[in-house]
């Protein structure tokens, strides 16, 4: 089998995807994007980006493969060559637009380059949620009830491209995530529970939007967000089962255990 | 023109709606309760919430108004007189719904004592934000567009009782208020902002949710609120016309204009 390239983010995800694969991938990473754990083979530069792609269809690579944090990088109009600065208008374009469009625009740039996509589900589904009980612990009734509200009302949201995340405790929801992410959510409400009840108990349901292209941008959980669910008094988290990435999977289970919550996957 | 009762809760609207009816309403409050600048004439307690209803009615209390912020009270099973308690296990099922349905239950209660609620919005339309710029400064092109969009999330989430205000700034939500309202929605966007562009300016969109019963709870700002969302690096705030309550008005115009807020009211 061909090799693939990874384009590796930020995070521990690109290693533990790379840790994954029968092929060690060629492990590119925009320029001053450090993977944890994982050396670059090749750093690129956004303004760069059509030579990059020709060097990798050139060398047989077979195919992308995305995995870790991006954020949207700062351009030098300096460093553009012709053939990427003929790309800006499109990439302008793409980054007016939301995430998605964004995420899309990409994933077709790299396509008509002759490096078809690649998603981290297919090429690495161990390392998502399946369905069931993850944590020692199944949920209790009421946390069933408060995780289908939550899912209710992240479904509500898809149309308008927001929220991969929410927090409903006994019906109600403490919080729902936003641009800042699980965990500025699991932060706020944890500051802003004490000051009205109830104050203890509720989910934290996750899961992918509606329309979101997995192959690029996958929700993602780690001990870091067992923790802050603790931090927020939760007693669950509920994700969407082969949608969402568990990082340091065995850590995660014992830190959900270890807080007494309740971890599990719905399809 | 005979008697109102009024309701009141924490906070100045029961004094400023009190200011503006022409014949003074009797000022009643659950115990513990003190509206500010106003004078409570008669306290009751929920456990006895059936005399209290029946008092009303006998002195010829023509009808209801509830003005104020509101807590779910704690309830003390000793003091339930007869009458009351049988009204208990309705009482619980009302709890254990979302805000809305409590309040409807409250309304129901209240007319089957012949005691008719009104609504604020009619007996004082000139409390809430009528249609325009309230402020200064009318909304730019981007503002218009940020409230355009808080208005298509708020509308989305209608369908699950979620969502009287959200934060949108460059088409990217950076909030949703949930259970712990508008000062914690803002509060958590002014500390989580700096982390992540864009850094300034949105606007801030607040409107009553869909099926939200005006009469017992009206979305409300207030001089606090433009101090809130100026702080957040926000530029300007949306209201719903007739569904938002404009607390201590000149302050609030005088506060928008000094922070160059774009504060403006919509259909």
């Amino acid at each position: 089998m061909s090799r693939l390239a990874l384009i590796a983010g930020a995070g521990e995800l690109p290693a533990e995807l790379t840790a994954a694969l029968e092929t060690p991938p060629l492990v590119c990473a925009l320029e001053g994007v450090a993977p944890a754990g994982l050396a670059v083979e090749r750093a690129f530069r956004i303004e760069r980006l059509a030579p990059f792609m020709r060097q990798l269809a050139d060398e047989g690579i077979a195919g992308v493969v995305f995995a870790g944090a991006m954020q949207r990088p700062k351009l030098d109009p300096a460093l553009f060559d012709r053939e990427t600065a003929a790309l800006v208008p499109r990439m302008m374009a793409m980054m007016q637009g939301g995430d998605d469009a964004l995420l899309r625009g990409v994933i077709a740039l790299f396509e008509e380059y002759d490096l078809p996509v690649q998603g981290l589900a297919v090429l690495a589904p161990q390392l998502l949620a399946g369905t069931g009980v993850l944590g020692a612990r199944p949920p209790c009734d009421a946390e069933a009830a408060d995780a289908a509200r939550g899912l209710a009302i992240l479904e509500a949201l898809a149309p308008v491209d927001v929220g991969q995340g929410c927090v409903v405790c006994a019906g109600q929801c403490l919080g729902i995530e936003a641009l800042y992410g699980t965990d500025a959510l699991l932060t706020d409400v944890a500051r802003n529970r004490p000051l009205r009840a109830p104050a203890q108990g509720g989910v934290f349901v996750k899961r992918a939007k509606r329309g979101q292209d997995l192959r690029v941008d996958l929700p993602t959980i780690g001990p870091d967000t067992i923790a802050a669910a603790a931090m927020a008094g939760l007693s669950g988290i509920c994700l969407q089962a082969g949608h969402v990435v568990v990082l340091r999977r065995a850590e995660v289970l014992a830190c959900a255990e270890a807080a007494g919550l309740a971890l599990w996957a719905m399809p």
